[in-house]
């Protein structure tokens, strides 16, 4: 497949692989892409620091990349992954812990203060 | 929550609230979040056409929206589903029905030539 990326970023829906949990969404350009599929794990490109940052650099909370897709626009990947300890940085397994009113559907399973040296990832 | 729109869009990741497939990625305004909240159907926003969009108004695939929730960063939201027929106007129930090496992984489930008049929703 070729993904469109424009010269830019696309959107990455990040997935757990067994449980099908939505785990968090990241952006990659091609170089990202390239680098996930070599490695085997999740690779990303930030915005804010405008570089390429490997999932779990820091907190060891690494993404084993099982299955890559696209969509039928191919401006959008989805990374199956086995993921390392929890997805955000936060400490809950995934991004999406909370509802659009603000309750929490699922608590930490690790203390950020005890994973990141800084803040966030 | 407040969406950090930052008088833009979002990301819209949506999946089956049973399955928990994931179906599609659309993009989202302050306005089409507002209609999908208070009619309990998928609205999005139109990139191409620059305009807010009812999933399935011509297919009458729609999508009943079971919970909404919203990442750590509070700028991408997932929507879960019912899903109404299929979500990928190629008649496939997910737009992820591709691997990235071009390797189909689900069939159709329904003919595109007969359920939409135009190309496409």
């Amino acid at each position: 497949m070729t993904i469109n990326f424009d010269g830019g970023l696309v959107p990455v829906i990040v997935q757990d692989a067994t449980t099908r949990e939505v785990l968090m969404l990241a952006y990659a350009n091609d170089a990202a892409l390239e680098r996930t599929r070599e490695t085997g794990y999740a690779h990303y490109y930030s915005r804010s620091r405008q570089k390429i940052w490997k999932k779990g650099e820091e907190s060891g909370h690494v993404q084993r990349v099982v299955r890559i897709l696209t969509d039928c626009d191919e401006d959008t990947i989805l990374y199956q992954v086995e993921q390392q300890g929890a997805a955000c940085h936060t400490g809950h397994m995934s991004c999406f812990y909370r509802t659009i009113d603000g309750e929490e559907i699922s608590g930490r399973v690790f203390d950020p203060e005890k994973v990141y040296a800084n803040k966030g990832e």
